[in-house]
Protein backbone atom coordinates (compact mmCIF):
# COMPACT_ATOMS: atom_id res chain seq x y z
CA UNK A 1 0.00 0.00 0.00
CA UNK A 2 1.03 3.20 -1.06
CA UNK A 3 -0.09 6.96 0.38
CA UNK A 4 -0.23 9.77 -1.94
CA UNK A 5 -0.03 12.95 -0.64
CA UNK A 6 -1.43 15.48 -3.09
CA UNK A 7 -1.34 19.92 -3.41
CA UNK A 8 -3.21 21.14 -5.72
CA UNK A 9 -2.75 24.81 -5.93
CA UNK A 10 -4.34 27.82 -8.30
CA UNK A 11 -1.40 28.80 -10.63
CA UNK A 12 0.30 32.19 -9.38
CA UNK A 13 -1.55 34.09 -12.14
CA UNK A 14 -4.83 32.88 -11.41
CA UNK A 15 -7.02 35.41 -8.81
CA UNK A 16 -7.66 33.52 -5.98
CA UNK A 17 -11.77 34.93 -4.83
CA UNK A 18 -11.10 32.36 -1.55
CA UNK A 19 -7.70 33.19 -0.64
CA UNK A 20 -8.85 36.99 -0.83
CA UNK A 21 -11.87 36.73 1.18
CA UNK A 22 -9.84 34.90 3.72
CA UNK A 23 -7.16 37.34 4.16
CA UNK A 24 -10.01 40.16 4.46
CA UNK A 25 -12.06 38.24 6.85
CA UNK A 26 -8.33 37.60 8.90
CA UNK A 27 -8.05 41.42 8.66
CA UNK A 28 -11.00 41.98 9.97
CA UNK A 29 -10.49 39.52 13.08
CA UNK A 30 -7.40 41.96 13.46
CA UNK A 31 -4.50 39.89 11.92
CA UNK A 32 -3.34 42.49 9.64
CA UNK A 33 0.00 41.08 9.47
CA UNK A 34 -1.16 38.42 7.20
CA UNK A 35 -0.65 39.84 3.85
CA UNK A 36 -1.89 37.42 1.31
CA UNK A 37 -3.42 34.11 1.07
CA UNK A 38 -3.86 31.46 -1.07
CA UNK A 39 -6.30 28.43 -0.86
CA UNK A 40 -5.89 25.38 -2.53
CA UNK A 41 -7.05 21.27 -2.16
CA UNK A 42 -5.01 18.85 -0.23
CA UNK A 43 -5.80 15.33 -1.36
CA UNK A 44 -4.87 12.04 0.67
CA UNK A 45 -4.99 9.00 -1.80
CA UNK A 46 -4.14 4.99 -0.69
CA UNK A 47 -2.99 3.32 -3.59
CA UNK A 48 -2.68 -0.61 -3.75
CA UNK A 49 0.20 -0.94 -6.28
CA UNK A 50 3.11 -2.78 -6.29
CA UNK A 51 5.90 -0.17 -6.12
CA UNK A 52 6.30 3.64 -5.51
CA UNK A 53 6.87 4.20 -9.04
CA UNK A 54 3.00 2.43 -9.96
CA UNK A 55 1.58 4.41 -7.55
CA UNK A 56 3.11 7.77 -8.40
CA UNK A 57 1.68 7.14 -12.02
CA UNK A 58 -1.83 6.56 -10.61
CA UNK A 59 -1.56 9.20 -8.70
CA UNK A 60 -0.26 12.10 -11.17
CA UNK A 61 -3.01 10.43 -13.22
CA UNK A 62 -5.50 11.01 -11.04
CA UNK A 63 -4.65 14.46 -10.57
CA UNK A 64 -4.51 15.14 -14.85
CA UNK A 65 -7.66 13.70 -15.42
CA UNK A 66 -10.10 14.40 -12.30
CA UNK A 67 -8.32 16.36 -9.63
CA UNK A 68 -6.57 19.25 -11.15
CA UNK A 69 -7.66 21.80 -13.89
CA UNK A 70 -4.63 21.84 -15.99
CA UNK A 71 -5.11 25.46 -17.20
CA UNK A 72 -5.79 27.10 -13.84
CA UNK A 73 -3.71 24.77 -11.64
CA UNK A 74 -0.71 23.23 -10.72
CA UNK A 75 -0.15 20.12 -8.32
CA UNK A 76 2.58 18.55 -6.41
CA UNK A 77 2.84 14.76 -5.45
CA UNK A 78 4.65 12.65 -3.15
CA UNK A 79 4.15 8.90 -2.30
CA UNK A 80 5.21 7.41 0.60
CA UNK A 81 5.09 3.40 1.21
CA UNK A 82 2.55 2.99 4.42
CA UNK A 83 1.86 -0.06 6.21
CA UNK A 84 -2.17 0.00 5.57
CA UNK A 85 -5.28 2.45 4.53
CA UNK A 86 -5.30 4.15 8.07
CA UNK B 1 8.12 38.22 5.40
CA UNK B 2 7.20 34.19 6.65
CA UNK B 3 5.34 31.67 5.03
CA UNK B 4 3.10 29.19 6.57
CA UNK B 5 2.13 26.57 4.48
CA UNK B 6 -1.41 25.05 5.98
CA UNK B 7 -3.03 21.68 5.71
CA UNK B 8 -6.66 21.27 7.11
CA UNK B 9 -7.55 17.54 6.91
CA UNK B 10 -10.76 16.14 8.37
CA UNK B 11 -10.67 13.87 11.33
CA UNK B 12 -9.92 10.38 10.42
CA UNK B 13 -13.52 9.30 12.58
CA UNK B 14 -15.16 12.32 10.16
CA UNK B 15 -16.92 11.06 6.88
CA UNK B 16 -15.73 12.57 3.76
CA UNK B 17 -17.86 12.99 1.14
CA UNK B 18 -16.05 14.42 -1.39
CA UNK B 19 -13.09 12.40 -1.01
CA UNK B 20 -15.61 9.20 -1.66
CA UNK B 21 -17.08 11.29 -4.59
CA UNK B 22 -13.72 11.40 -6.03
CA UNK B 23 -12.32 7.85 -5.20
CA UNK B 24 -15.88 6.38 -6.48
CA UNK B 25 -15.86 8.72 -9.99
CA UNK B 26 -11.90 7.68 -10.01
CA UNK B 27 -13.17 4.01 -10.09
CA UNK B 28 -15.25 4.65 -12.78
CA UNK B 29 -12.48 6.16 -14.92
CA UNK B 30 -10.27 3.29 -14.03
CA UNK B 31 -8.36 3.83 -11.57
CA UNK B 32 -9.33 0.91 -9.69
CA UNK B 33 -6.09 0.78 -7.64
CA UNK B 34 -7.09 3.91 -5.97
CA UNK B 35 -8.76 2.49 -2.59
CA UNK B 36 -9.05 5.70 -0.72
CA UNK B 37 -9.32 9.78 -0.70
CA UNK B 38 -9.27 11.84 1.79
CA UNK B 39 -10.16 16.04 0.61
CA UNK B 40 -8.82 18.99 2.38
CA UNK B 41 -7.51 22.34 2.02
CA UNK B 42 -4.12 23.50 1.55
CA UNK B 43 -3.73 27.19 2.59
CA UNK B 44 -0.51 29.30 1.63
CA UNK B 45 -0.14 32.60 3.91
CA UNK B 46 2.24 34.98 3.70
CA UNK B 47 3.18 36.79 7.11
CA UNK B 48 4.61 40.20 8.09
CA UNK B 49 6.34 39.39 11.13
CA UNK B 50 9.14 39.98 13.19
CA UNK B 51 10.44 36.13 13.88
CA UNK B 52 9.26 32.66 13.34
CA UNK B 53 7.36 32.35 16.63
CA UNK B 54 5.34 34.98 15.65
CA UNK B 55 4.05 34.34 12.71
CA UNK B 56 3.65 30.66 13.39
CA UNK B 57 1.36 32.31 16.57
CA UNK B 58 -0.77 33.82 13.96
CA UNK B 59 -1.26 31.28 11.86
CA UNK B 60 -2.36 29.08 14.31
CA UNK B 61 -4.72 31.88 15.51
CA UNK B 62 -5.93 32.07 12.24
CA UNK B 63 -6.66 28.68 11.54
CA UNK B 64 -8.24 27.97 15.37
CA UNK B 65 -10.33 31.57 14.78
CA UNK B 66 -11.84 31.04 10.80
CA UNK B 67 -9.93 28.41 8.31
CA UNK B 68 -10.43 25.39 10.34
CA UNK B 69 -13.75 23.54 12.22
CA UNK B 70 -11.98 22.39 15.19
CA UNK B 71 -15.13 20.01 15.99
CA UNK B 72 -14.23 18.19 12.57
CA UNK B 73 -11.20 19.24 11.66
CA UNK B 74 -7.67 18.75 12.46
CA UNK B 75 -4.59 21.82 11.07
CA UNK B 76 -1.16 21.57 10.56
CA UNK B 77 1.21 24.56 10.40
CA UNK B 78 4.54 24.97 8.73
CA UNK B 79 6.31 28.49 9.14
CA UNK B 80 9.46 29.34 7.25
CA UNK B 81 11.33 32.02 6.53
CA UNK B 82 10.98 33.78 2.67
CA UNK B 83 12.57 36.76 0.63
CA UNK B 84 8.70 38.41 -0.53
CA UNK B 85 4.82 37.69 -0.85
CA UNK B 86 5.59 35.92 -3.79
Amino acid sequence: MYKAVITVTLRPSILDPQGKAAQHALATLGFEAIARVRVGKFVEMWINEESADAAYIAATAACEKLLANPVMENFHVEVAKVSDAG
